[in-house]
Formats: C-alpha cells, structure tokens, sequence
C-alpha cells in the first residue's frame, strides 16, 4: 500500500478519478475520431533537472483510464534526474495513452515540482542536521499529494490539518487571556494523544510559553539575532522542545536561520508557489 | 448566477467543501478548545501588489462553514490592488473565521496569483491587438477556478477540457496519415457544433493544414519569422481562421510574438505554475 | 475505450450504478430465495426489427452486477435487426442473470428504441446529403446514453450542454437589443473555441444573423418557401457557414425540409418520445 | 413532504442536481455571456391537452438553480389542461430562468406524458372498478418520478423494486421445482412482511399457485377468455387473492382485459415508451 | 451474489469503504514507517462462545484494502464456535494485514454479537414454532448488516425501512380518526404489493382492527393473558393474520410470550443494545 | 460550530443524510397516506436514568427532514436526567415527526447509552483524578459521534484513526526488532507533530519502552502489582510520560487500575457494546 514515502493509492484514488472526469468529461473528441485500435509506445522525459515525484499517481492515472497500459517506471520515485531522462515507459492503446496524458503530466509536473524544490531547501541545510517541513498551504483538494511530495524531496510533513495537532497563535491566546490559559483550556478539551504547539512572535512571548510546558514552539518571523536567543532560552530550560522557525523563509535566507540551531524550518513556498518541473511524453514513431 | 467573469457557485461549491473537509477534517480542535462565543471582525489584506480574483469563492467558504459570519467584499473582483490594501472584511464568530481562514486563502491567493500574472502578459501584449488564453495544465481539481481566474485577469480560456472542442496534433494526423484525413475523420465523428484546431510544428505542416478548412491554427514553438509568414499565409488564404502562438512563451519573450500579429498566445504558465499574491486575514483587537 | 461510436464505459458506469442500486436496492429478495449456484445461459432476442443500440451498456450491467456471468454479443452494435433475432448471449450464475435482466433491458429497450427512430429519420433524408441531428430534450441524467444511441442510429450530436456551444435565441437578442449586440457580447465573454449559433425565426431576423458573421444559424419552425429562400441567401453570402432546420420536424415533412437544400435537420422527438425496442431475455430450459 | 401525491422533494433533489449538473456543466455560456441583471417573467404553457405532473419538480429544479426566483403554481399538480393553458409563472432573474428552462421542461414534459397516458387507461377502466399500475419498465434513475407520475394520473404502483415484494415467474418456479417449492423457499428467508405474487401463463399453472396460498396472481399473456376463467377459478377459491393481468395491454385492448373482472392491470407503456406532453416557457416582451 | 442468508457485497461495499476511510484516513502511520515488504499469517480467534456472523465482511474489508491479502474462512458464517476457535485465517503483507485489523474486527465482533443474541432467542421460543423478528432499532447506517446478522443467527426480519411494509400505530389511528379509516386510507394510496399491519394495545383496540382486515397485528406491550386472549380472538376471525408480540420483551420474558400462540416476537435489543462478541487477531511469530 | 462539547454539524450531516435515506428511502408510505396537514407536538422522553448525549443530532435530523419543525432542547447537552424527564420539544406537521422519530431515536439513545456507561466510569475514578478515554472499538461510520458522546459523558478521547497518532504495538516491534528500532522508524517517517505511544505487556517491555524516549506508555492486561510497578518505574525516570491502561477493564476493576497511579484508562466497552438509554417519543393528544 505504500512503498519508501508511503504513497497510499486508496487515498489518491478519488483525487485523480475527479481529475480524469474534469479533463475527458463526454470523451476525448479528438482521440476518440481519429484512434481506432492502434498501438504504441512512449516515454515520459524529464526537460530540466529535478527530483521526480508522482510516478506511482502516473500508474493509478492510466491504471483508472485504461488497465490494458502498462505503465515501467524507468526510475524510483524520489530519483535526481537530468533534463533528457526518461523516467516513465507507457505501452498500450495510443488513444488512452493520449487521453490521459494530460492529467498525468498535471499531477507528475507539480509533484516533481514540489519534490526538487524542497531537495533545494533540505540540501542547503544539511550540515546544520536541520529538517524542512511543509506548511497548510496547499492547493486545496491536493493536500495529501503534496504533502507527500514533499516527504519525496527529503522534507518531513508538518500538521495535516486542524484536526490532527494543535497550534495555538496569538488570536488564539489573546481570546484565552495568555498563553497558559489557552494552553489548559486544549489540555482539558483536546485528545491527550494530540501534541501542542504554541506560535511565538517574541522572547516575551517565548518566556511565556516555556511556562506553560508545550511540545513544540514555532518562532515566527524571528530575525537570526531572536532566533539564536530563543532557541538558546528553549534548550536550558526545557530541552525536549522541538522548535520550528516560520515565516517567510526562502532559499536565500534559510541557511542562516537553519545556523540558529532550530530544529524545523517551514516553508509555505514549497506547496503555495510551486514551478513545475517540465516533463513530456515523447510517443515513439513506430505503432501498430 | 454570475457577476462580470460569468463565476457560478453552485459549480465551485463541491471545491469548497472538498478543501474544509480537508482541512478541518474531525474538527479545528485548537480552536474549537479555547473559543467560545467570541464575536470579531477583521481583514484580508494584501501584501503585495496584485490583481484579486477569488473574492466570491471566500463568500462561498464562510457561507457554507458558518452563514452567521457576514463577508463585505471592499473593492470589486479584478481590482488591481496595492500592497496593504485591504479587500474583504469578515464579521462574525472568532471560532469560525479562524477555522476558515487558511482554506479562504489558499483560494484567495492562489487565483489572485493566476489573475496577477494573467494581467500582466495582457498588458504586455495590449497595443498588438493580441489576446492571452489559458492552456489545460491547471492543477488537478481546479481547472474551473484556475480558468476563472485567468478571465478575471483580463486573458480568454481555451477549450475546458478534452470534450468541448477539437485539437489535432501530431500524433493524431501520423495516426490518421495527414492532416487532411484527420480533419476528415474529426468531421465524420464529433458534433458539429465543436471547432476543430490544428497544431503544426512548421511552415510545410502549415500548408497542409490551409488544405483542410479548419477553425484555428496553433502555430507551436516557432521562431518569430516563421509565426511572421506563417501569419502571412494564413491571412492570405483563409482570413477567418484563428491564429494561436504556444510554447514556452514568456513574459520576456511574449511581446515579440504578439508582435508578429497572431490572434491569441497560450501560457501554460499562466496556472502551471503560479506564484500566490501574499494576502493575509487581520484580526482586529478588540472583540466581544 | 470507444468502439465505432464512441461508447466511454467510464462515463456510463455511474448511470448504471445508480440503475443498479434503485432496481435492486437491498437484494433481490426473490431471487436470493430461490437460486442456489444454479447457472444457466439465455439469449436477449429482438421482438420488432429495428437498430440495436446499447450493447456495451448490457456488458457493463453484467460486469458490475456479477462479472462472473460472461456476455457475448452476437450482433455489432447499431446492427439492423429483424424480429426474433438473438443478439446476446449470457452466461452465468441464473441468480445474477435475473437480479440485472430489468435494468439491462431498459437501458437496451431505450437505447435501440432511439436508434431505430433515428435510423428511420436517416434513411429518410439520406438522398438529400442532409444530416439528422438530436436535441437537449433527453431524459434527465440519461444524456451521454441518449445522445451516444443517436450516433449509432446514424444521426449525428448537437451540443452536448449549456456549457460547450453558444445557441443565441430570441431572449437573448432581446436582451442584447439586436443580434449584433448579442454576439459581441459572446465574443467578448465566451472562450473563441466556441462555435456561434443563431436561431432565427424569420427572414428578417436572418438577415440581420448574416451580418453578425456566425458558424451556424437555426431556422426555427419555417415553411419550406422560407427555408428555401434561407438557405439561398446564407449559401450567396457565406457558404460557411452550417445551416440546421429545426422546430416539430417529423417523419412526415422531413423530406420536404430536407429538399431545401439545409446542412442539418433537428428533431427533438428522438429522445424526448422514445418508443422503445421491444427486446426480451429467453432463459434457455436446461441450466446446472 | 409530501401533497396529494407524496411527492418527496428530499427524494428528487438528487435527481434534480444530477440534470442540472448534465445540462449546465460548467456554466450556461450564452445566458452567461449575454444578461446581467434583468429580471424578468413568462409562463410555462401547455401545447397539447393532458395532465399535467412534475409541477413540484419544476419549483425544485428552480429553488436548486437560484432560490431568488419564485414559481408560482397556477393549476394544480394532477389537473387535466387543454392545448394553450398557463399552468405556471417564474418571475426572476432572466439567465436563471433560461438557464433552468430546459431541464425542467424536460422533466415536466415527460411526467406530464406519463400522467396523461395513465389517466386515458384508467379512464377506460373505470366503469369496471379496474385499477391500472405501472412496471420496473422505467427510465433508469428515474423511476421515482416515473411512478409518482402514474399515481397523478390516476394509476396505483406496482412493487418499486427487486427489494420490496416478491415475484415469482417462470424461471424461478423452474429452479424451484414448482410453484409450491418456490412459495416455500421465499417463506423461509424473505422477511413476512412481503407479499407474495407468482406469475401464471395458463390456467394449469394457475391451479398449482392456487395451492401455495400466495397475495397476488400475475395472468401473464392470458386471451380475454383464460383471463375469465382464471378470474372465476380465484375467485371461488380464495376471495383474498388480488389478481393482476399483464402483458402487452394496449388502449386498445384494455377495456376487454377489464371486463373479465380482474383487480388490476399493469401496463409497460406507461413509462417505458412515454410521447411527452408538449409544453413550453414564454418569457414576456417587458422586462426590467 | 449472496450465500445462504443473502449477503450482497455490492451493498456492503460503501459501508465497508466509509468504514476504512473513517479509520485509516490520511494513512496508517506507524504501520506505514515501520514495516516494508513483510509478509505473515495469522488467525481470527474468538474469545468468548457464540454465533459468527460477518465472514463475507470481512473477505470485502481486506480485499478492499489489499487484494493481495487472502482470506480464508475456516468455519461457515453462522457456526456455532467455542472460545479459542479460529476462524478466519489471513495470510499477505502484514502492513495491510494490521492496517484492516480493527475495522474488520468491528464490523465482525457487532454482527457476531447480535447473531449470537439472536440465537438464545431463537432457541428460547424454537418448542413453541414462535419465529424471532428485529426492528427498526438499528445502529443508523448499519441497517443492512445489522438486520443480515439477525438472519444469521436464525432469526427473521421486519421491514428494512418506512417505505416498504405498513405499520400503522396508535397516531397514525388518531390523525384517520379510527383503525378502519387509517387501513382504507393506506388501501386508497399505497402500492397493492405492500402488506398492512396495525399496532394494537388493547383487547378493544384489536376488535377494531380485526374488521379492517389486515395481514399483520402486533400486539403491543401486552401481558400474557391479553396476549392469549387476543390470540384467540384473531385465530377465530381470520386464520391468515399473522400475530407479532412486540415490547421489551427480553430473554428472561420470551418463553411466557411465545407460549401465548403469536407468529412472531420483535426484539429490539437485537440490533439496539449489542454486546460484541469477543474476537481478536493473533499474527503468527514467523514471518518473511 | 461546536458547543461545550466540540459538536460540528458539518461533519454529522453526511451521517445524518445516510441514516434518514436508509429509514425512509422512497417515502414513509404509511405517514403519507394518512396525514394531512396535521400539526401537533410532542416530547422527548427518557425511560430510564442517565446522562443525555445526542441533543444536535436530534436537531439536525428534523432540520434536515423538514426544515419547519421546530426542536426546543429542553436540557442541555450531557445533562443527568431521570425516568421520565422531557427532555426535547418538537412541533410541526405530525408526519413530519413521525417520519424522523426512529432515526432521532437510534441516534439519540445510543450516544445517551454512550455517555451514561461513560459517566459512570468517569464517577467511579474521580477520587484518582484519573481520567477514562475510547478506544478506536466504534461503530463503523459512527466513530465522530461515538466519541463525541464519551466528551459528553466525561471521558476524554484516544486518537481518532490510525492517522494521527502513533500507536507501536507488538507486531510492530517484532517487525523493527525492538521497541528502539521501532521508534526511531517513526521519527524518521512520521510527521514530528504526531505523539508515539507504546504498548508494553511486561515490565521487561516497558524498561525497553523507557529507553526510546516515546510520549505515551499503554500498560496492556497488567495487573494490579505490576501496574502499580510500572508506574513507580516510569515516573522515576521520565515524568512527562502519560501512563495509559487498558484491556478488558470494566466498571468492577476499574477502580482498583485507578488506584495504581495511571494517568488514563482505556475503555473499549464504551463504545463497542452500549447499551442504548431508553427515550420515547409521545405525542400529545391535541393537534392541528
């Protein structure tokens, strides 16, 4: 059901159902016209270099569309690649070959996408044994593919969604009347297998929540200075915080607030603004 | 049903529940935990300069979360907007505007991105007479939405999907032993009622495609002197056709083959691969 | 995917679902009763000549319902059939058999009953080069069938829906206050994929349609004195341009509009008032 | 929930969507195009005499499309109405008007064809105390509607489906070993809230149903003077027993099969082969 | 399609998928981390006496899931088993294999438990020929299995919901203003194949309804003596009635009830209030 | 949204919808045909004593089926009544009540059944301040409003499915090779904002499970001395550990597992064999 990143095809399976209903609707006109029993063959090819991610979304494509396919990855899911590599083999009818070419390449484009610009972000920070983590800010419908995508290029998932961790931000704890406060109130009410996270803007507001005894602090918007203090007032005080530095960050910026020694970095770039990475599928000449 | 960009609710409606169950899942625990009858009012606030599409689908959001949260749209969809102007005002329950802040902006700025750049290759093209129309590599789901978008920044669509118009390429006409046969069989097989566009690589498929009376000519990835005698031959011989330029065209590259006099340049771009106008909610202090 | 005609087994599949599901909801009490393994094999047998239309969608019936029951088709679909002709055979569990018989021979009663009115309508108008063609007036959710069972009578499909050809008709020109007007707006407004179609009820309004430069004008409910001088005036300023006839066209003065020389004639009674084909399944005696 | 009919709306709404949804797809292009905020009122007028039914469908198909526009009942559901009668008025905004026009015309003319076949058999019946009833020979999806359609005009319902009441015919009783071993069978596992009806082809069949004690007897197929006799040899043995004749009754032959003094009659045609009732919408000239 | 009580896997499949979907969500995560390509065996054993009911449930669970994993009953569905039985064996991936565990044990423990209560009733009353039937007091979404279970543990069911059988009861009599007027109004409006049945509370009540001619009485909350009285008073009206008890009645009150003569005895508790059935997987130690 | 207990209608509707189709699919047959326009009210009300969970579900039960009936809550959410209390007022059309009655009940008795047992386990260990949390042992598809119910009745809730927290039991131990390599798997794979809990049968296991540094310990089937040694053991050395027990604990030995120190105790019997709290509807006398 998995495989290394734990790609779940039940769960893609709705996604990519409601992707082939919206591109082929009534049919495929064109193919439809003009195909009748042909066969071919063809790769998907890699314009630019990048991380392919996706490659098990291309096999539930042509596996709904068309069981007849066979679909041979060429690489693994996760693989560096050069532009020119051929990373997919399709084999079956030409006219379901085209028909769902589109939204293969829609999903294997944007999931590569994420893939090889959080390995951009996961390799500027490797020397400092710092982990890149991903944010809500996915497009919507799409979460659980690009949540995974990110896991594909070395990045480690954050919270899913507001039901399954708990992130108290300042709205949060002005109405509660502090951090402690809002930090009993989610003790009395949430699952005790939930864990808490508290999102400070400040050492003020850092000092406050090392009071209330939280599992996680994300440090939001901090410059490197703020970044280097609270982080050095989270580890004498309480070292089995995990924290997480927010806001803004991008490839320019990540290595000097990955230096501070924080544990996580988040990214929202890496779902909410993604360039794809070019992909094409290059049908051979010869079909029968 | 519509307003100006011809947006229709009861289409957009499955996105939007489909993105809340997604994210709120099981419930916004956080919130859910510390509100309780808190009543506010804040904004979304764009942080960039831009143009706002989305604006009836975070209606659409708060309305189908919680219809007790009143949503004042400030300026009107497609309004070119400025850093830190503010755009949408919400009024209701702290709880739910919370719960549906993140799902409200994924939309929000996602189809603002699509609009902002969509306005600027408008613009760029503006004293040529040309138009900027959509391709189908939208991301998987939001096809609808990222089109609308596209409209709402100032370009027209392509067809919606594989099923509402015909698009002949190249692997069509070698299946079908030429251009000619293809638009033959196409004619014998699809309604009536659907164009048929033709997609040719060079000046000698150009010709052949003249032969066959179609609707619109892609003239895909050429130079600009041959989109300039492609244009020529064109006009000469049929001038009812529609002449569409693609291939990885560019802001830096657009003017030059709007310059060449085709009708319309397709960007895949355009929602392949969007950067987010950053927009942000604000919550105001004071709330009862 | 497709066959001669088009048949898309993914799009069907739900309509056969949710015919499954409302004829046997929660089991075939009778049936589940009384069978233990039985098998058997039975034949459906035609009781009127007429068009066969519906084939693939007996075979997904049976595949969905039971796909251990193996189906043969013993004529190709849109076959000219005689009564008394057996045009399947079925082969399985006897249970199975008899829980799908109903659906599949309402489907298949339905669909060859369109298809041999169709049929009777091409026949007619076939000295004339003249093209038969349906409407929107199907029966609700069951259009991608309806329409699919005109091709196979040899008619051919006018637009699918509201969503992918413009039809302007006469609340329309009013509101745009002309039929300029009208399809400037849609020029404006509505992807260029799209063909234009005016409907016209009067020579006057035709020529005012002539100057507005469409893909293709509706003569609505004209004599054949009108239709003939129509077609003469479309045909000397632009021969283009596709002329459908249209408005209570039966088969007895479908010739006389077929004689005047139009593209297309359009004929609601296909699928609104279906006469269907009466078929039955005959259960062979011996079974095991 | 329900009126004179039991009309349940909570029932329909899936239909009503799934033909919105089929017609309307991602906008109505033209209306879209075209209108902005005229409003606007017509009448749905019969062209034909019939009865009339599906008037609550039609206020659904409008409350779902846009809840600003009222529909006004003007006869009510079941009424009998002559060629040119006003049977309804809308009065809102024009592009939902014509928006909706088709699909709930659609609807409208085919549940009004039903009623107005089904009032002309029980018409004919009526002298002799005959009720008439429908068959599962429904358009598939529809059959709610095709069967609340019949009670309109004055026809009772048979079973709805596999589920709800049982059926034995020929090939069950053949599995069986008879109809008493059938009867038996479906004592032991159907639940006893069912009735029981067996089908008979001749009066020797008849005699051994007879024996099993079952709730209703089918005469399938039985000549005016078997369908006597069946009737007497019933009547003299088991007074309860409701007797039903089936199989290819006509208007024209109805009476006949009536005055042997059967309880009901079922008839396929019904809805298996519906000529709709001819109804249209006209807009009125002003509108604001 | 359906084994010796009927199961219909087309129908469970939702409920099944709902079920997996409810549990399994986003992914099972510590399954998914910790196990690669392991493969194992283990054993369903039951931990208490009792009726299994289920199996074919949890064949779909597991080939929804996984198909690679088999399943393989060791006993047949409703066999009396032993503490320590085992019954089902699984053999495959053992990731799949724990990540299916609980939501087959859930499914299966239920229908296990309200199988094995329903057999101590069934034995209870079996001198007395007295048959045990279910209610409508199911666990909402469940009613299929819930009422499957029942059968399998020998009991019989009462109608699935409120459109397939009548059940008049006393508001129902007050709003007709009598048992006769209540009876001829269901007669008028409801299908001919659907069977009446009146609730009585009372020896007076019954009177009523036994000139109203119905097929079943249901004898309310009545004590012995009424029971048997009222027993003998339909005998001797109408042989064909058949009598329920119905009304809190429990394993302690049955025998007395069934010695009173009535056809059936409802039990609510069977599906309302279900001790599981104990049930767990032991993997074996050696896997590969 | 919520209420003290964190109720969100959203995510109820869906169940809701599925439990009014399954009792009611085509129509209330007897309700319909006997109603009119009656009006009339009634009251909810309890049979037994207990604590009341389900007010919500009740609501939108009647809000769904027909939004004209009005439901005054008459206690609040988790309130402790007694036999005979009223608890909910409902009134509107009769057969509108009617018809919703059976699915508000078999919801609303069993969540009351839910909280009641919950309740009375909660009591049973207030002196320990020890607190009582679910299983994942729900009814398939009921699990949001099982547990929901435990909030009401006092306990708190474990994980919601097997994606949001991790639970490493012996299988996965044995297939990592110890708890060590077991924990560290999940660190690498899962996100850093989920808690992992181990399951340890055996003091020698729980040394083990000290050594991983996890969040949650779950003392399976220990006894009362090893369970009170388990304690001492890990507050010593980690005192941020949560110590949950579980197995096979009822209301009998409850409270001697409280006495042991630990934090939370796992009931499975709360949700997996309930015992409905008795409530009746009862109409009054007068309507309109």
């Amino acid at each position: 059901m998995t495989g290394d990143f734990g790609f779940n095809a039940r769960i893609a399976e709705p996604l990519v159902k409601l992707a082939l209903q919206e591109d082929i609707g009534n049919g495929d006109i064109t193919s439809e016209a003009i195909f009748k029993d042909e066969r071919g063959f063809g790769f998907f090819v890699v314009k630019d270099d990048g991380v392919v991610a996706g490659l098990p979304v291309v096999e539930l494509v042509y596996h709904i569309l068309d069981p007849s396919i066979s679909v041979e990855l060429m690489v693994s899911e996760g693989a560096t690649v050069k532009k020119g590599d051929r990373i997919i083999e399709v084999n079956g009818p030409v006219q379901s070959i085209l028909s769902g070419e589109r939204v293969a390449l829609n999903f294997l484009q944007r999931m590569s996408g994420i893939a090889t610009l959080t390995s951009k972000f996961v390799r500027a920070v490797a020397p400092y044994g710092v982990r890149i983590c991903d944010t809500r800010k996915t497009v919507p419908g799409l979460r659980y593919l690009d949540k995974y995508a990110v896991r594909v290029g070395g990045g480690v998932n954050h919270r899913f969604g507001l039901d399954d961790a708990v992130l108290i931000k300042d709205n949060h704890i002005r109405a509660a009347g502090g951090v402690k406060p809002a930090v009993d109130a989610v003790r009395r009410k949430v699952s005790f297998t939930r864990k808490i996270e508290v999102e400070v803007q400040s050492l003020a507001e850092l000092d406050e929540a090392l009071e209330a005894d939280v599992d996680i602090i994300m440090l939001d918007n901090m410059g490197v200075n703020d970044l280097t203090e609270a982080v050095r007032r989270i580890r004498s005080v309480s070292p089995h915080i995990l924290i997480e530095a927010s806001g803004g960050i991008t490839l320019d910026t990540v290595i000097r607030v990955a230096s501070t020694g924080v544990d996580l970095i988040s990214v929202g770039e890496l779902t909410h603004s993604v360039r794809v990475l070019d992909i094409s599928l290059e049908l051979q000449e010869n079909w029968i």
